[in-house]
C-alpha cells in the first residue's frame, strides 16, 4: 500500500503530517480547497477540492484510487466548533469520503477522533471501556462517524484506526487558541490575568501528534487508539512553563479570573495502546517542545503585536 | 406550521403517510426519483429529485421552504439492508437533509427509526431505558444519525421526533418479505415449510403505523418514541391467522425447517409513549389488519403467480 491522500491537509494536524508520512515511504497525495500553503507545495501532490462537494470527492476519488486516506479534515474554528452545525455536514461528508474511498479501491484509513467523544469523567480515558457519551454536538457527530465506520468496516474490507486527540500545540495552531494567545500577550510584555488553572490535561505538540498519526497509518493496529503524550499536567504549569521560557512568569496573573465551569477538573488519557501495541513515545519532552513552541511564535509575531 | 416534506413518499411506508397528513391539515409535498405512481398523484404536491443527490437536495429544500419534513427515505432492499454499504450514503443524506431543512426555515422534524437500533435482548424495548447497542449497520446507521439530530436539534431550533418501527406489514410490503411471500405461496396453494416461527414479535399494519407517524408529527411530542401495537404475538400465531383468512390453514408445515439462529426469541415494544403521550392506539385488530392484508394481496396476484 503506497498511496495514501491526506484530507485537511493545510490545516494543523494535516500540515505536520506531510513529511512523517513520506518518511515512511507513502506517496503522499493532499487535498485542499485551495492552492497549497508555499511550505507544504513540496511535501506532497497536491488536489484542489472541497471535501465538503460530494461531487468534487466522487471524482478526486475516482481518478486518484488512493489505497489509504487519513482523514483529518473537520471544521475547528476555534470556539464555535463545538456548536457549529457545520459538524452535520462534516459528519455527512466524512461518510460520503469512506464511501467513495470504499468503492475505489481503498484499503486502509485513518480518521482523526477526539477526547471529545468520551464521558469527561475523571481519570485516565481509556479506550473500549471509558464511556462514549459525548456532551457536545462537536464530540457526538465525531463518535457517530466512528460508530458507523466501526460497524461497516469489516464487511467493506476496510482496515480502520481512529486517532483520539487531546490537547495539541504548536507551530501554526490558530492563534486565537489559548496557548499562542498566551505567548502572543506575554511577547507584547502585558500582563495575562487567568483562572486559577488548575485542570489537569494531556498536552501534545502538534508534530508529535503527526508522528503518531503517521506511524499509526503506517502499523495494522486498528479501533479507536488515544493519541496523547499520557504525562497530565496543570494547564498552570503549562503556562509557567511558557512564561518562563519567554522570561515574563511575573505576567501570568493565575486566579485573577474566576474558573471556567464548564473547564473540566481531569482530560487525561491511557497510552497503554499507543505506547504497547504501536510501540509510539514522544521524541520531545513536553518543556522542549513549549520552548520550541515559544520561539516559533517569536519568529512569527511582531514585538507588541496580538492576534 | 403547515408546509411538511416528505422523503419515501413512494415507499411502502410513505406511501400510506400521505392521506392522514392531509386529513391533518398539512399542505403534503413528496419527493421522489421519479414520477409518483398513479394512485398517489393526487395526494401530494411531488417534486422528482434523488435524496441521495446533495445539490438536488439544496436545490428543492432551498425552493420549497417546509416548515416541516417527515424523512423516511432509506434503503430497504429485503435481505441487503442490514449490511448494504448503501446505509453510509443514506446516513449522510439524512444528515445533509436535516442540515438544509434547518437553513431554510425548517421547524419540525420527524425521522423513521427502528427496532434495530436496540439491543435485542428479551422483554420489552423501552425509549430512554433500553441500552442503543445496534448490531447491523443498518441499525447502527440509523442510530448514529438519531444521536447527531439530538445533539443538533435543540441548538438549531428544530423540534424533533424519531418513531422508532417494528414489524410492519400490509399492502404495498416488498413481496420478498415474510407475510406477502407466505400469501403468494398459499394463494398458490403450495405447502410453506417453515421453523418453528416461535419468535415473539411486534406486528402493526403500515397504515396504522402511517397514521401513528402523522399523528406524531401533528403532536409537540419529542424524542425517540416506539411505534407499535405493544401486543405481541408469535409469528407462527400471525401465519397461522393468515392461513385461516386463506383457508390454507394446513398448508402451513411449522417445524419442516431448522430455527434461524439470528431470529431473537422476542422483539417486543414498549408504547407508553404512544399510547400515553402522543395518546394514539390503533384503529383496528391484528386479525382484522391481516384479513385486510390477504384480501388486497389477493386482488395483487393472479391465482398460481408467485412474487
Amino acid at each position: 500500500m503506497n498511496k495514501i491522500l491526506v484530507t485537511g491537509a493545510s490545516g494543523f494536524l494535516g500540515r505536520h503530517v506531510l513529511l512523517p508520512l513520506r518518511t515512511r515511504g507513502f506517496e503522499v497525495h493532499a487535498v485542499g480547497r485551495s492552492h497549497p500553503p508555499t511550505d507544504l507545495a513540496a511535501l506532497a501532490v497536491w488536489h484542489t477540492a472541497d471535501v465538503l462537494q460530494p461531487e468534487a470527492i466522487r471524482n478526486l476519488l475516482g481518478q486518484l484510487r488512493p489505497e489509504g486516506l487519513m482523514h483529518l479534515a473537520w471544521d475547528t474554528t476555534p470556539g464555535a466548533y463545538w456548536t457549529n452545525p457545520a459538524n452535520l455536514d462534516w459528519a455527512a461528508a466524512s461518510l460520503l469520503l469512506l464511501s467513495e474511498f470504499q468503492r475505489n479501491g481503498g484499503r486502509r484509513v485513518v480518521v482523526a477522533g477526539t477526547c471529545a467523544e468520551y464521558e469527561w469523567t475523571a481519570g485516565p480515558m481509556t479506550e473500549g471501556h471509558t464511556p462514549l457519551r459525548p456532551a457536545s454536538l462537536y464530540g457526538c457527530s465525531k463518535n457517530a462517524v466512528r460508530e458507523v465506520l466501526e460497524a461497516w468496516a469489516p464487511g467493506a474490507g476496510i482496515s480502520w484506526a481512529w486517532g483520539r486527540i487531546f490537547c495539541v500545540f504548536g507551530p501554526h495552531e490558530k492563534p486565537q487558541r489559548l496557548i499562542p494567545k498566551v505567548i502572543a500577550r506575554l511577547l507584547a510584555r502585558n500582563p495575562v490575568p487567568f483562572d486559577p488553572a488548575a485542570s489537569i490535561q494531556d498536552f501534545m505538540d502538534v508534530r508529535d501528534t503527526a508522528d503518531a498519526f503517521a506511524a499509526l497509518f503506517a502499523s495494522p493496529v486498528e479501533g479507536a487508539i488515544n493519541i496523547a503524550e499520557g504525562h497530565p499536567v496543570s494547564i498552570k504549569s503549562v503556562l509557567n512553563e511558557v512564561g518562563d521560557c519567554l522570561g515574563a512568569r511575573h505576567l501570568l496573573k493565575f486566579g485573577e479570573l474566576k474558573a471556567n465551569p464548564n473547564q473540566p477538573a481531569e482530560l487525561i488519557a491511557e497510552t497503554r495502546r499507543l505506547n504497547t501495541e504501536l510501540d509510539w513515545f514522544p521524541s520531545h519532552s513536553l518543556p522542549e517542545r513549549l520552548a520550541e513552541t515559544c520561539q516559533w511564535w517569536r519568529t512569527q509575531l511582531a514585538p507588541g503585536s496580538e492576534p
